[in-house]
């Protein structure tokens, strides 16, 4: 009995505050995190500054609530990281995800709605961990191409990024071997906690894993059948009908189709259109819970054109701006009434 | 009581000859209006000879009616018309207007389908006007990115393409400043007789404008939820269930995704799929009760490349066509019946 | 009473044998009919080649049964071959059919699930007639922008790509001609054995037949109305409700939208999208009953670059590997168990 009655009550009264959100959040925090160590591609570190010069401050400005940027993270540079067995980095993910995982609990408790920028999605073990440390009651919205929920041993590729999701786990503890750079990382989410929309491109142990554990996915077959409404409505159901509770959204870029989303590591033909991603995001925004976002792997380096980086890091500022309040019935910012010709005030004239 | 009974009667007799249509038009109208000066961007002049030479006329003919193309309008060139508080080119865009709602008003009163070829959207203000002026009764499918509601004083912009609908609504009436060029223009239409269609970018004060006057409209985010089967199937029951009246249909090639349409002068993203938009055509088609239909803001210089604005003129035709009877199904025309060797009479041998 | 009772019933052992197939091909026959003379636009000859070159073998390589490919058959060129009527190579395509629907009898005879690469579409009525030798109650899938039904007498363009369904079809026997080339060729399905799916660019002869025969079709705009979930259904119970039977699918790759598939010879705009003509692929090989599959009118000389061909011809991989088993949901093989870290083999390590 580490904490005491009053005492516990305080504590949690404090983490139920900073994880309050009511339709709008009160203040956003910017965080870029250029980190590419959970795969082998160079360029997705460089992920931050493309979203940021795809005009994501000043999208957000034009919504009513006062934006932070804190800049990038620094990730230290380990010299020395060997393999675990065919897994690359992995002290280097281990630290990065560490310091992300501080930076991102600061944020939630400062009162912040957090907004990451990858780099790739290894860094959603850091984000989701640091959310859960203000918010241990948090779900998880994954939406991505992939499941990335391979342990070291199941993955084909060893590559950390395709396995955030199984070190956050707890069902999955067992199965995951201790990797160097990681005693620092307990999972924080059960699999009822989870949610994945957009997959189409699953490896044979991550399958058994999704059925095993029972986890609520819906591939991009489920959302021809149902239709992305109708997904929406049972994945926040699924997440929310018990309580309501923080959302933790995270957003791989490759979720869309790499026609729209070129500039990515492992694009997969297929995804989500436009709509469907933006549609996604206003729906998060609508449960007024979102309290930290992911945005990640948008990789500058390999768009094929200016236009192809441009369009990828636009279409990452568009959801996130959807997923803070930008509404396509222009209805982000109040309008106090239809001013009379008579009643002008000379505002315009 | 200017009419007496009879000759009241003879009035209404002829509108209503002139404004009913059955499943098929009986011949069209085509007017080209060259006229740009409801914004700022040069080049959507241009727009009449564009979707002319992406072969309209050719692929109307191929439908089961005489086709009858009038030319272009030719509009007064205005040497002195200054800005109206921020709003340019007031007594260009009233002019133009006046001048081509005296040939809608003619061409229906020939019995004509009359298909506008804009040019700016301002143009919708004459083209609606002199519609209501044979079929006082007309309901207005108003598809477009934006709604083009706002007044002067609520416009951004300032620019008259972007405020059609304001003039043409009663209840916005005491809205409107007096605007050089307008006085021959008095609002035809109440707030029911509108539906909207693909709207995505809405500014803050025609969102309390739609709002306040409890106009139907169906947001891109609308077509996500409901799909456009739907959204056609309510649209149409809020204009036509009460009775039976002429459709004018106002169609903004920004409707569609800048993917599809990029000639254009304000394209947003996220917009109609080609398909979503001929379906709006054929159901529309499908009623049997278009009489008037605006086609516009194509702008051949506004393309990146010769395939683009093809692409763009091309999709115009595509809309005229379908919403003038050609059809997925190859119903368009009759066919007798299926020949037989036997009793061939040599036509293709 | 050419065959006595014992005989018989061995004969339809026989057949109902090769025409079994429960929900996973034992293998596959990959048979290549590099023909183009059902149209008259060169290229489509090397369809076999581009799709080969796109990975197929490799592709499938990937499911759970061995893939045998065949290579290409080799069709005969005739010196003289004369227009019949305004017919163009009707011996060539008499006899290149003939041909390949000895290959399909063999291969279905063989035990195969048997994968057609063409060539044009004219290739389905050898292909079609093969296979109804070995499973006479097979149904067809016909997946296409066109519906090819045309008669030589209502055909437009006398091509016999356009005209393949009329010469299977045994109710337009009798409005059939004499065809040179073809006194092998015997109708072999009945209207209500077959299904359209796509179809957007129907002749007006082709709409009497099918109207007049009753044709189970959908077009874009059933898509659009229905949704491709419920397509499927209606489709498959239309087919599959009284008795479950061997399914022909003839995939022409225009059934596609001309922005995924340009490669191709009559492309028509608003056609199916990626994620629709993989849900169709899914949904045919989730009954377990595909038999023979047509992939045709891949054409690598009309794509504008080496990406449209790449890509036209990628996606009739996707097509076909998806109508075979692959799965968006990564099931398509079994994997064990999860591995946990204690009881690892050093598989991977």
């Amino acid at each position: 009995m580490a904490l005491r009655g009053p005492l516990l009550r305080l504590f949690r009264t404090q983490i139920n505050r900073a994880c309050l959100h009511h339709n709008r959040a009160q203040s956003v925090a910017i965080l870029g995190a250029p980190f590419s160590k959970g795969q082998k591609r160079r360029g997705v570190e460089h992920g931050p500054k493309a979203i940021r010069d795809a005009g994501l401050v000043e999208r957000l400005s034009n919504l009513d609530y006062p934006v932070h940027d804190f800049g990038d993270l620094s990730f230290p540079h380990l010299e020395k990281d060997e393999h675990f067995t065919h897994v690359p980095f992995p002290r280097s993910v281990g630290s990065a995800n560490q310091l992300l995982s501080t930076a991102v609990n600061g944020a939630v408790r400062a009162g912040h709605t957090c907004v990451m920028l990858g780099g790739d999605h290894s860094l959603a073990i850091g984000s989701v961990k640091g959310h859960s440390q203000q918010c241990p009651d948090l779900c998880l919205i994954w939406v991505d191409a992939h499941a990335d929920v391979n342990t070291p041993q199941t993955s084909p590729s060893g590559n950390l990024h395709g396995q955030s999701v199984a070190f956050l786990l707890k069902e999955l503890q067992d199965k995951m071997p201790d990797i160097p750079g990681f005693s620092w990382m307990k999972p924080c989410l059960s699999a009822t906690d989870l949610v994945y929309i957009g997959l189409r491109d699953v490896d044979p142990g991550e399958h058994d894993i999704l059925k095993n554990l029972g986890i609520q996915y819906f591939t991009m077959r489920d959302i021809d059948r149902m239709g992305i409404q109708r997904v929406m409505e049972v994945a926040l159901d699924h997440l929310l009908a018990r309580k309501q509770r923080p959302i933790h959204l995270s957003f791989d870029i490759d979720a869309f189709d790499p026609s729209l989303a070129p500039a990515t590591g492992t694009p997969v033909n297929g995804g989500l259109t436009y709509r469907e991603g933006i549609y996604i995001a206003e729906e998060i925004h609508n449960t007024g819970l979102l309290s930290v976002m992911d945005l990640v792997e948008v990789n500058p380096v390999l768009g094929a054109s200016r236009k192809a980086v441009e369009a990828t890091a636009g279409l990452a500022v568009d959801v996130i701006a959807s997923s803070l309040g930008q509404s396509r019935e222009g209805a982000n910012m109040a309008y106090q009434e239809i001013p009379s010709p008579k009643e002008d005030t000379g505002l315009r004239l």
